[in-house]
């Protein structure tokens, strides 16, 4: 990196806010399940809004390629360069403040550098709840999470990231900062501006804070693990329990035996809370803005789904212990998978209606592909959304496996695409299902998609490589 | 309109579906509340996406430039020209089909031209509820709600038409189909298009089907008529109810007095349902999927809302008759009010907390700018969003009084503006409001919209003079 763009750099955010040694660079370049390492010249941590700006406003008259980083958790890649090199990584970590949380009219202003976890805490510090929750919610940012519409388990009652957020504060690729940071809930004066910034990874602007919604904090909650004899079941299981479980139906979420075999293998202290096998499972909550009747309620429910064969057992977490023991089951699913050899992944969604066809054939697919592999298909039925992960077969040779990634997706993706699905349902695209996108996608949308880039990042400054 | 124009229409949709004789066209260019009357060369009447397509493709090519309409109910003018008459009107109204009704997904595709309440019957007769609702239902189209993503009464649990769209089929300025009619709930694979297409009224693409989304419908519904002092009681009577209604708080609606002596006055049959005269009233509507507990558990919430002074007294439907009576009383509100002479309008939302403040500000203003005139602020307050209209004084002169609209807009919006509210909350901007864009919008905010219109209309044939 040439001295004079370190000065320059320097000169708005402070020499020690540069970063150009290649050792200090590594926790920015290191992709988090390594999969990948990236390289860049630099990376430069601006402190305010003003500083992104300056950043921008310099890399617009040098030509200079920037990506912006949250807290480096993304699963696509789309937070690391890994090209030639000449890239700038923007990091918004210090962007970290709480600007304001407003209880009377359910919202909050945080910047794009504060932890998911940390505006969850302020959500709750004023007795309201942020419902996005996620497996990185320790570190990752809500920055990262609205540019990439980050989903996790509440979707299915709160929405998607892009659902909840009022406003925006967005860094454009020349420099200049868009205060769209409104906390209000009806707005038509003009374009949806907020949500083609929201979702589209760091390529169109750097957001730098957002208004984001709040809700009462739920007064109880039903948590239940349930065996299901197949996903035909669970997803009859889901519309019963959307049209009268007692409450709001807040999380959804199916896996399979073998997901719960590796969680008791793995994960110290996890043990299977119901005393007979079952081929699949989900992990259902009710949430109810009262105590009286919720755990009645659900009782009944569960037992007319007994009586209809949509359930074969079920436990209902009766206390909160009992509630964090039947949630780990969910939430280790993704780590032991590390303990059973290489895993081959695919983020798909189809129409909720067609997920039990698409775990069917999906499963035929990779079984036939790779005989003796082991489908861990689990995730968010509520959604339509299957993280569909492959274990490599016992005893087989990790690398070479792996090195049948790409056919693999292919062969799942073409069901995904069979069915009306998608690709990438909540991880987004970045660098590594860049080269996916002009398969799924109508050459219309995509060029749509070029025009948008192009009209706001003429010079093609932001994030390179990634999305399109 | 010229010989050759009429033939190349004709000969895209056929001859009678062009409509060039001036009485005829009439219905198409006659604003519905008589404030204006526009002007075009001819209206077209495609009947499929294919036609319609066809006639952007020949305007492209030929310059024409195209007002898009659905059921002509808007209130800003965004459905009709009224400039020099060289538009050609595309109305959608043959675009009528519901493609599809699914409810295990729950969601069904519509084409544009399917109206509002026909939608809502498709959506119910599949056991569905399709919960966009609003005045003008039985003859606004869904291409027209998406178009200006329209609100109404259900937005604060179910979100404005935005929030109900899972995707759309859109025709580009030069002819293009965008088939983006997904029925997935998760889908990250590029930019929101979806959202960019919806409240741009017409202005970036012409919507022809759209995937909406679909709820259980509620099992009980408990409807009360509120008596309560103040506005100020009214918000924390709101988010107590978000708080432990004992259900899903599906509508909250204020107004005052003199709006329900108004409805008492001119609509027939309508009665005022409590004894003692109140400055204020909340129409509430709570919805559960489950019969059990839900009247006890409104009822409890209301005698507690009682102690504490935030009602005073209150009224709960036993029957379907008197929650259509209660109903009645705000649905006849905005219609009421043509009978007692003119009446100066505002669609403006605040953040939801700042309402009493914007009230009562909004109110001494009016009454300081035109002694004697009545304000009637009445809607949404559970979305912060407030019809701040204001009726003439008695006896006054209508058309001297309707000539201070301007002014009256000016002070109103200028108190809107320092509380961080929209000028037009679910309206939209139309040409009726383009002028005092301006005024309210940060410049870079606006420079952002006219970059993305130059990118997607490049020629400007798409409804010029609405919006910028």
């Amino acid at each position: 990196m040439s001295a004079s763009v370190i000065e320059a750099l320097a000169g708005i955010v402070g020499a020690r806010n540069v970063i150009s040694d290649p050792d200090a660079m590594v926790p920015y370049l290191k992709e988090w399940r390594d999969l990948f390492r990236g390289k860049a010249q630099a990376v430069v941590r601006p402190g305010s809004v003003a500083e992104v700006s300056a950043v921008m406003r310099w890399a617009s008259e040098n030509g200079a390629t920037v990506v912006p980083q949250g807290g480096n958790t993304g699963l696509v890649g789309g937070q690391i360069p890994i090209a030639e090199g000449r890239e700038i990584i923007l990091s918004l970590q210090r962007l970290d403040k709480v600007r304001s949380v407003d209880p009377a009219g359910d919202t909050m202003t945080v910047e794009a550098g504060v932890s998911l976890q940390r505006a969850q805490e302020a959500a709750e510090a004023a007795g309201r709840l942020f419902p996005l929750s996620l497996a990185s919610e320790g570190s990752c940012t809500v920055g990262g999470n609205l540019s990439t519409n980050a989903g996790g388990t509440a979707v299915i009652a709160y929405g998607n990231a892009r659902e909840l957020c009022l406003g925006l504060e967005v860094v454009l690729a020349d420099g200049r900062i868009w205060n769209g940071l409104r906390q209000l809930r009806k707005d038509n004066t003009g374009y949806d501006l907020k949500n083609l910034f929201i979702g589209s990874e760091g390529t169109l602007g750097i957001i730098t804070a957002a208004v984001l919604k709040l809700f009462p904090l739920p007064a109880a909650r039903a948590t239940a693990f349930l065996a299901v004899p197949d996903p035909e079941a669970a997803l009859a299981l889901l519309n019963k329990a959307k049209a009268s479980a007692g409450g709001t139906l807040t999380t959804f979420e199916i896996m399979p035996r073998i997901g719960l075999d590796f969680v008791v293998r793995h994960a110290s202290g996890a043990r299977d809370p119901l005393s007979e096998p079952s081929p699949w499972y989900v992990l259902m909550e009710v949430s109810a803005q009262a105590e009286t009747g919720l755990s009645d309620a659900v009782e009944a429910f569960l037992g007319e789904a007994l009586e209809e064969g949509l359930v074969t057992d079920a436990v209902l977490a009766g206390s909160l212990g009992q509630r964090a023991d039947l949630w780990k089951l969910r939430e280790m699913l993704s780590e032991v998978q590390t303990h059973e050899g290489g895993s081959i992944k695919h983020d798909v969604s189809v129409p909720i209606q067609a997920t039990p066809e698409f775990l069917k054939r999906a499963i035929a697919a990779v079984e036939a592909l790779v005989p003796g592999c082991r489908p861990v298909p689990f995730g968010h039925l509520g959604d339509g959304n299957i993280h569909f992960n492959v274990s490599q077969p016992v005893g087989a040779d990790k690398a070479a496996y792996l090195a049948g990634w790409g056919a693999m997706n292919e062969a799942v993706h073409a069901i995904v695409t069979e069915l009306k699905g998608s690709i990438s349902a909540e991880h987004g695209i970045g660098r590594l299902k860049r080269s996916l996108l002009p398969g799924v996608k109508d050459p219309v949308e995509l060029d749509l998609m070029r025009t948008v880039k192009a009209a706001l990042d003429p010079k093609g400054l932001l994030n390179p490589g990634s999305v399109l």
